[in-house]
């Protein structure tokens, strides 16, 4: 019994996602997050909101939402038609790190993976975020490729 | 002037697609490719033939098929609302290595990428395949990332 539950993200979440991916030492150098959420992120969220693909997901502990990321399947040829999930924009609030949120979310997110019949879970975790691998591997995933960006 | 133009796959493409796939010194070891494809690539390939934000690219030059690979758009709240373009399965033909296809593949990706408004576009190499991460920096892409993967 851990209390969190988790579910599609809702536009009325979009304030409390955005608080989550701000309230992080990378993301707040790439986030814009003020008072009204500026049109870009409510374009994005409608794009994912509308694709059976895209799962946002919101974790929530008594109404408050703890926890965000973001899921993606990707049908695949490679691996024998292997649809994978990717994860992204993986994010726990500040004041409840250590608690175990990050570690429940991604166990949900695993298992959704299994129930829709992908044989890999995929991520990328920025060089600089040292524990994350850690927190990662620890949760069963191996580092074996290089995660390679190229910004537009 | 070189020769190559490239095109979303047709399923006509799919045992050529294949024979690169398996052609490959760790795809060889994971696909199953026999004179009759079998009904999981066909199925896999239907999934990605149907929707709009897959791009299954194949380079010809003459007809003949020298390269793939398998981009995928991502709408994404993160980096401001950004549109992220993910590139698996890149593989260009044994004989034709060296000739620069994969470079004009990738450069054309990138243009893709732009015409579509993404941000980031991003990709994960196998850390045994050495030269591929050369071959992506001089590109421009930037190895900032660990890319981690969770088996089924």
């Amino acid at each position: 019994m851990t209390g969190f539950f988790f579910r599609r993200a809702k536009q009325r979440d979009l304030e409390a996602i955005m608080d989550l991916l701000a309230d992080d030492a990378l993301g707040e150098l790439r986030e814009e997050c003020n008072a009204t959420i500026p049109s870009c992120y409510l374009d994005a969220f409608k794009k994912i909101d509308v694709d059976p693909n895209q799962f946002l997901m919101v974790v929530e502990c008594r109404d408050i939402i703890l926890g965000t990321c973001h899921l993606t399947l990707m049908p695949s040829l490679t691996f024998q038609g292997g649809l994978r999930m990717n994860m992204e924009a993986v994010r726990v609030a500040s004041f409840c790190r250590g608690q175990g949120v990050g570690q429940w979310m991604i166990h949900q997110a695993l298992e959704l993976a299994r129930r829709k019949g992908c044989k890999i879970v995929q991520l990328t975790t920025d060089k600089r975020r040292v524990d994350a691998k850690k927190f990662y591997e620890k949760l069963g995933f191996e580092s074996t490729h290089e995660g390679m960006k190229f910004f537009l």
